[in-house]
C-alpha cells in the first residue's frame, strides 16, 4: 500500500516538473523578446509563448491535476507525504481556486479583451485622452467584479484580488498600514517642500558613457553577492529580473547617459530581486515553490538593496571613489555629503515610476484607494480621472494637467492587474521590518556598508527569506524573523529620520 | 461531407503548428545555451530541452499523428487537400517511418548510449586513445545496423542512412559523384603541392581586434542581404546559424584576433545558411516544410556564399578597401592580388574543419567510404584507425601521427550521426551547379561582385531555392534550376581553373 502511495506522489512531482519546464521555456522566450529578439520574429514568438502558456494553464487546471490533489489529500496518504509535496499541493490548490470557477468562454473573451485593452491604453496615454480607454476599462472592471465572485472572498470584495498577490493580507490590515503611512509621510513631504534645504543636484546630469555605467553596474552586482556564473546582465527598455532556474537568474537594466542614477539604482533594485531567485533552496526546483513567496516580499528584497543599502551614506563611503573611476570626472569636485544628499533628493511629483523613496508610497496608496472604491462600486470608471487628480492634490499637493500624466500613466489596469499595486508599498514596509531584524543579528550593519562587506547581508536575507521560496507565507516570514506582524512604524521612523537629515530640518 | 474533411485538415494543421511551436522553443533554448547562458543553469536547461524534445517526439509518432495521416490519405480526402497539407503529410510520414519500427526500449537505451559516448569520445580525443572510444562506437554501430533494418532500404544498406539527410540520393549516385571528385582533385592537390607557387600568407596573422571584426562581419552580412530586423549576430565557440522562424534567424560567429579569416569566412558561411531560413515562404510557417530541404542543399547555400562569393577576387575588389578601414593597418601595403591568393591558400592537411575549399571534399570522401564499409560490415570498428590513416595517405598524401588528429577528430560518430558527412561535399557539388544556372540568368555575376551588388544573387537563390522550404526535394531543386541531376563536373572545372591560377600553374 505504502509503495503505491509513493508512486502517486512521484507521478505528481513529475507532472509538476513538466509544468516547471514549460514555465522556464516561456520565461526564456519572454526575456529574449525584451533583450534583443529581432522585431520581425516577435509576432510568431508571441504565438509560441501563447501556445506553451495555454499548455501550462491546461495542466494546472486539468482533470489530472484535480485527481492528484484529491488522491494526495486523503488522510492516510497525506500523512506520508514529503513536506515539499504538501506545500506544492497547497500552491496548486491556490492556482486551481483562482481559475476553476471561471467559465471557459468568459476567460477566453477576457484574454482577448486585455490584449485589445493594452493597445487602446497605449493610444489613449499618448493622446492623453481617457475617453478612449474608458470603455475597455469598464469591461475589465466588469470582469474583475465577476472574478471576485467566482473566486470567493471573506470580508471586503477586494480581498479576493489582494490574495492573488499578497496571500494572507486583507483590506483591514492594508487600510491600517496605509493610514499609518499617510499620516506620517504627507506632513513630512509638506515640511521638506516648505522648510527643507533642497540638495544641489545639477552635477548628477552629466554625460556618463553607457559602457562605463555597465562596468560599474557589474561591479555593484558582484559586491552584492550576485553570482554571474548563475546569471547575466543585459539591457532593455523596462528593466526587470527573471529567474529561469536558480542557476540562471538574469538582470536587465538601462543606461541613461545623462542620468547615471537610472542604471545604478535600477540595477541594484533588480539585483535585489535576482538575489532572491538565485538563493532559493535548489531542492524546490521543479515545484511551484521555487519562486518568491509574494509580490510584496519580492519587492522587499529589491527595495532593501536599492534604498537601505544603495541610498545609504556609508555604502557610498566605499563606492563613491569606485564610481569616480568609472565616470568621466563628473564627481571629482563633489564632496561625498553633497553626493549623498543629491541622490536622496525627494519631493512631490506626478509620475510614479519617477518618484523618490519618500513619496513613492503615496503614489501606491492613491491607486489602492481608487481600486478598492472601484471594486466595491463606490465610484465608477468614468469618475476616475477626477478622483485621481483630487487624490494627487490631497496626498502630494500636485495636480496633473492632463490624464497622460495622471490616471493613464500606468499599464497595469489595462492588463487587468487589479490588486497588484499595494504590494509595492507593502514590500517597502516589509523591508523596513526585515532591516530591524537584520540589525539585531548584524549590529554592525552600518560599518559593514562602509567597508563594502555586503555578503553577510545577502546571507542573512538568504537564511531568513530567500531559501524558503514559497514554503512560507509573507506574514510567516515577517513573524519568524521579526516576531511581529506587518507594521509601518519602522519605515516611518527610517523615512522621518533620514529626510529630516537630508533636508536639514 | 466536404466540411468535415476540411475540419480534419484544420485540426491536423493545428497539431503541426503546436509541434512547430515546441520546436521554436527548443531552438531558442539551444541558441541561448551556446551564446552566453550562465553555466550553473545549464544542467536544468538541458532537462527542459529534453522535456520539450520528448514531447515533440511523442507528438510526431503518436496514435493521433497516425490517425491524421491515415484519414487524410483516403482518396476522396486527399484530392481536396491544400498542396502544403499534402507536402506536410509526406514530411510527417518520413519522420514516422524513421521511428515507428524502433522498439521503445532500444531507442531509450540508445539515447543514453550516445550521451555517454559523446563524453567518452571527448576524453579519448584529448588523450588520442581510440581504444577508450572503441567499445562505444561498436555499440553505436550495432544500433545503426539494426536501425537500417527497422527503417528498411533498397539496394545498399547505407541508403537508409543517406536518405535521412539527403532524400533521393543513393550510394550508387554518391559513389559516382565522389569518384569524379577524387579523380580530379587528388592529382590537382598533388600538382599544386609539388609544382605550384604557394602564396605568401604571413600578413594574414596580425592582431585584428574583435570589435572591429564584428563591425566588418555585420557590414558583410548586410551586403549579402541578411536582414538584421529578422536576425542578430552573436559570438559562440562552434559557430552556427539557426532559424527560429523566418522573422528570427540568428547567426553566430567567433573572433580569432590573430586570424581574421575565422570570423569573416565563418560569418559569410553561416550568413548563407541564414539567408536560406530568412527567405522561406512565410506561408510554410507552422508546418514541417518551413526549413531547409536537406543538409546538402543547406550546405550549398553556405558554401555558395563562402567560396563562390567570399573567396572570389572581384568580391574583394570592392570589399578589400572596406576591410582596411576596419583593420589596424594590417593590409595597407598588401596588393589585392596577394590578398586574394593568400585567402585561397590550399594544400593537404589533417584536420577537416581547418581544410581549405580545394581539399575539403577529400576529407568528406574519406569519411563516406569508411562509413559505407562499416555499415556493409566490410571493416570492423577496431580496424578504423589504420583504415583512416591509410586513406589519408591515399587521398591527401599525409598521415596522422596519432588518432587525435586522425579518426577521433570529429564528434559526429559519437552521437550516432552516420550518413551525415556526405552532405557536406554534396552541398558543394550542388552549389557549383546552382552557380552555373545563376550565371545563365545573371550573366554579369562577376561584375556584380565587383560593384558589391549582392542582393540580386540573394534574390535569385530565394526564387530558386530558399522560398520552397521542404516543398521540393534536393534533386528537384537541381533539376528545376539546372535541368541536370547531380554532376560534379562544374565543381571540378571551377576548382581546376581557380587553383591553377592561384598557384600559377
Amino acid at each position: 500500500m505504502k509503495q503505491q502511495l509513493l508512486d502517486v506522489e512521484k507521478d505528481f512531482l513529475d507532472y509538476l516538473k513538466k509544468i516547471s519546464h514549460y514555465q522556464e521555456a516561456v520565461s526564456l522566450m519572454t526575456w529574449d523578446l525584451r533583450t534583443g529578439a529581432p522585431k520581425k520574429g516577435m509576432a510568431q514568438r508571441g504565438e509560441v509563448i501563447g501556445s506553451l502558456s495555454s499548455e501550462i494553464f491546461q495542466m494546472s487546471t486539468s482533470k489530472d491535476m484535480k485527481n492528484y490533489l484529491e488522491s494526495l489529500s486523503e488522510e492516510d496518504v497525506w500523512k506520508d507525504l514529503k513536506e515539499t509535496t504538501r506545500a506544492s499541493i497547497k500552491e496548486c490548490r491556490k492556482t486551481l481556486s483562482k481559475f476553476e470557477n471561471i467559465p471557459a468562454e468568459e476567460f477566453k473573451a477576457y484574454v482577448i479583451l486585455t490584449a485589445q485593452s493594452e493597445a487602446a491604453w497605449e493610444d489613449a496615454k499618448e493622446q492623453a485622452d481617457f475617453s478612449q480607454f474608458q470603455p475597455y476599462l469598464e469591461k475589465i472592471l466588469a470582469y474583475q467584479l465577476k472574478y471576485v465572485e467566482w473566486k470567493g472572498y471573506e470580508g471586503n470584495k477586494y480581498n479576493a484580488l489582494l490574495d492573488d498577490f499578497e496571500p494572507g493580507l486583507t483590506v483591514e490590515t492594508v487600510d491600517k498600514v496605509f493610514t499609518q503611512l499617510k499620516e506620517a509621510i504627507v506632513p513630512l513631504v509638506k515640511e521638506i517642500s516648505e522648510n527643507g534645504h533642497a540638495p544641489e543636484t545639477s552635477f548628477l546630469f552629466q554625460q556618463f558613457p553607457a559602457p562605463q555605467q555597465a562596468a560599474f553596474s557589474k561591479h555593484i552586482l558582484e559586491a552584492m553577492g550576485y553570482d554571474f556564473a548563475a546569471g547575466r546582465l543585459d539591457t532593455t527598455v523596462h528593466p526587470f529580473a527573471v529567474g529561469l532556474n536558480t542557476g540562471d537568474v538574469r538582470v536587465t537594466t538601462k543606461y541613461d547617459e545623462s542620468d547615471f542614477r537610472t542604471a545604478v539604482f535600477g540595477t541594484i533594485h533588480e539585483g535585489g530581486h535576482a538575489l532572491y531567485e538565485q538563493n532559493i533552496d535548489p531542492d524546490l526546483t521543479g515545484t511551484p515553490l521555487s519562486g518568491g513567496t509574494s509580490m510584496g516580499i519580492h519587492e522587499s528584497q529589491s527595495l532593501f538593496w536599492e534604498n537601505f543599502v544603495g541610498r545609504h551614506k556609508n555604502f557610498w563611503k566605499k563606492q563613491f571613489d569606485t564610481l569616480k573611476t568609472y565616470a568621466d570626472g563628473q564627481f571629482d569636485d563633489v564632496p561625498l555629503e553633497d553626493f549623498y544628499r543629491a541622490i536622496n533628493a525627494a519631493g512631490p511629483s506626478l509620475i510614479r515610476i519617477e518618484a523618490d523613496e519618500l513619496t513613492y508610497c503615496l503614489h501606491i496608496i492613491l491607486r489602492y484607494e481608487l481600486e478598492k472604491a472601484l471594486i466595491n462600486e463606490e465610484i465608477q470608471v468614468k469618475d476616475l480621472p477626477e478622483a485621481w487628480n483630487d487624490k494627487m492634490e490631497e496626498l502630494l499637493g500636485v495636480r496633473p494637467e492632463h490624464d497622460g500624466e495622471g490616471v493613464l500613466q500606468d499599464v497595469h489596469w489595462s492588463g487587468g492587474a487589479f490588486g497588484y499595486f499595494p504590494s509595492y508599498a507593502l514590500g517597502y514596509v516589509y523591508a523596513a521590518q526585515l532591516k530591524q531584524a537584520l540589525i539585531r543579528d548584524l549590529p554592525n550593519f552600518d560599518s559593514m556598508l562602509e567597508k563594502g562587506e555586503l555578503k553577510p547581508i545577502k546571507e542573512w536575507l538568504t537564511d531568513n527569506v530567500h531559501k524558503f521560496g514559497k514554503m512560507k507565507n509573507p506574514l510567516d516570514i515577517l513573524k519568524d524573523t521579526t516576531g511581529e506582524s506587518i507594521d509601518a512604524a519602522h519605515l516611518i521612523n527610517y523615512l522621518t529620520e533620514k529626510y529630516r537629515n537630508v533636508y536639514k530640518l
